[in-house]
């Protein structure tokens, strides 16, 4: 199959072998796959990822210096019937092979992601995508997933000022998934003008420059009884500066992954009586249900993708992703 | 009147000018008063506890170089009958004066603590000690109040495993405050002998030195369906330490206050999805509970005390508890 490949900092288009599936597996067609912020990682700082991976366990599974083909965020094609599918029909899949010792999908030599003509998955994670959901969609339910599960995991009981920092995929994905359950308001800071155009467009119900104002202070926020702050950007030095910035008694929810050391200065947190709460990924059943709820309608993420690539496209578009303004997603579609 | 003075990590006996009311206020005796880490921090450390107790605004009082008399933990002896109250009878408050600007009891060169035979307290803040009290175990009301706060700051809902990191005074705190509602297991982590015998008198169910095992991997803790961590220490790398060591979606209370800038792996949170709760303090109606569990027994606080000593002991006792295997808890009282 032709398959874009990445191997340390290196990305190029080449045809390899197609994957052979183990029992309980089917090989299937990746139509659409979204460039994660972590590929970008994986694909600039490919010696630290690997590293931080092997130190993290399960979470970043890129653990090998071999090339990988990258894409853990698809909607792929069914290609002979199966149960209750038809070739033809579209599914996802959380990206894991359910292996003895799990696999994960994009990652790995053995699990090649969507990027990517074809790809195995594991029969019994296979979740079918209603019909009439549009592929892009579908193959947006990982990282809107990962909103869902930030939210769930906040313990929002109303009436909070909710404050996004960030407003790349993550944070766009925490945004939607707050105003599809109805809370807020919704402050998004974010530097980038195009991609607080995309906040908007996904609900937001403000947005601010950090650089010409602080979202706390912003009126929206300050009239509730509690400050809810999502930190999306993942980089040192983000949870000292919400320290320092947010009001007494504010609950914070990590979900930018920073991969270096951080520092903080816990006197300011004890004395505002912060919370943090860490989060990661999600559950099979959040998953299941970010599908659903992307094809009904309740998530409305078609702003989200801004460009469509094919393999060739792939070298490229991560090269533009390093520069914010440029995009919101990129979808690659390897049949294109 | 005599009173210990503190300046510039110096502590001399001298007599000064009695301390002289404002309106609302009264002057009382202080009879038992306990000597807090943050005393020893601000006597040992004096320019930078009075340059982070600037940064950090409200919770460290010290923001003077003069001299000062230093205690916050006092029980104090009314002088004449006012109201309820007759003289002789033991009160104790929070250490606060209710001015315009709250002034810090024993942090203030205008309310002097009770490392000295007088006193200023706000009537409106005086809390009858009920008869039959000691009045060492009274003066362990504000201390013993951090542990009660800490503990309702953890959202306990039963079946928790609880690891509680320190078994100085606020280690000790937490301990009591925890068996006194019933909750636990609890395993108390300790470098010092003498201290996880406390822990032990004040109800841990399992006490450990560190450096011979892990209190996480104890039966005791992990049959439990969550672990709560409490850190009683407050030095950096308590929290990276608790980062590594605590299980998946344990939840972290942060009583003890690390005065420097920290570091820890927000990765490391991220794949275990912790939750840190900062805590500080108590309220007014927490301490005035604390209080009364005291009185009533349902905290048994004896054993927390092992060491009194006279004003002429006080510089003494400091540098004897820069030892922790030395003492629990030392109380000065300035009549005796």
């Amino acid at each position: 199959m032709r398959a874009a490949l990445m191997e340390r900092e290196r990305l190029w288009v080449e045809d390899v072998p197609d994957p052979t599936p183990a029992e309980g597996e089917v090989v299937v067609k990746s139509v659409a796959c979204g460039i994660c912020g972590s590929d970008l990682h994986a694909a600039r700082h490919t010696e630290e990822f690997v590293a931080t991976s092997i130190e993290a366990g399960g979470a970043f599974k890129l653990t090998t210096f071999d090339p990988v083909v990258l894409g853990h965020e698809f909607c792929a094609e069914v290609m002979e019937t199966r149960g209750d599918l038809r070739a033809g029909d579209l599914v996802c899949s959380v990206p894991a092979l359910d292996r003895p010792v799990t696999v994960g999908v994009g990652y790995s030599t053995e699990a090649p992601g969507g990027f990517g003509e074809y790809m195995l998955l594991s029969e019994r994670l296979l979740m079918p995508v209603p019909h009439g959901t549009p592929k892009d969609h579908a193959a947006l339910t990982e990282p809107m997933a990962v909103g869902y599960h930030a939210v769930n995991m906040a313990r929002l009981v109303g009436n909070e000022g909710i404050v996004v920092i960030g407003a790349g995929p993550v944070g766009l994905a925490v945004t939607a998934n707050l105003k599809a359950r109805g809370a807020g308001p919704v402050a998004v800071s974010e530097f980038s003008s195009r991609r607080r155009d995309l906040a908007i467009a996904l609900g937001a119900d403000v947005v601010v420059d950090p650089r010409e104002r602080s979202p706390y202070g912003l009126s929206e926020i300050t009239g509730r009884d509690r400050t809810v702050v999502f930190e999306c950007v993942g980089v040192p030095g983000m949870i000292d500066e919400i320290f320092l910035n947010a009001p007494q008694r504010a609950r914070i929810v990590i979900v930018g992954v920073c991969l270096q050391t951080d520092h903080s200065r816990p006197l300011i947190a004890v004395n505002k009586e912060l919370n943090v709460q860490y989060v990661l990924g999600y559950t099979v059943r959040e998953f299941h249900e970010t599908l659903h709820h992307i094809a009904d309608g309740k998530l409305d993420v078609g702003p989200i993708v801004t460009h469509t690539v094919a393999l060739d496209g792939v070298a490229d578009a991560f090269d533009d992703l390093a520069r914010p303004n440029a995009h919101g997603k990129v979808i690659v579609r390897p049949w294109d």
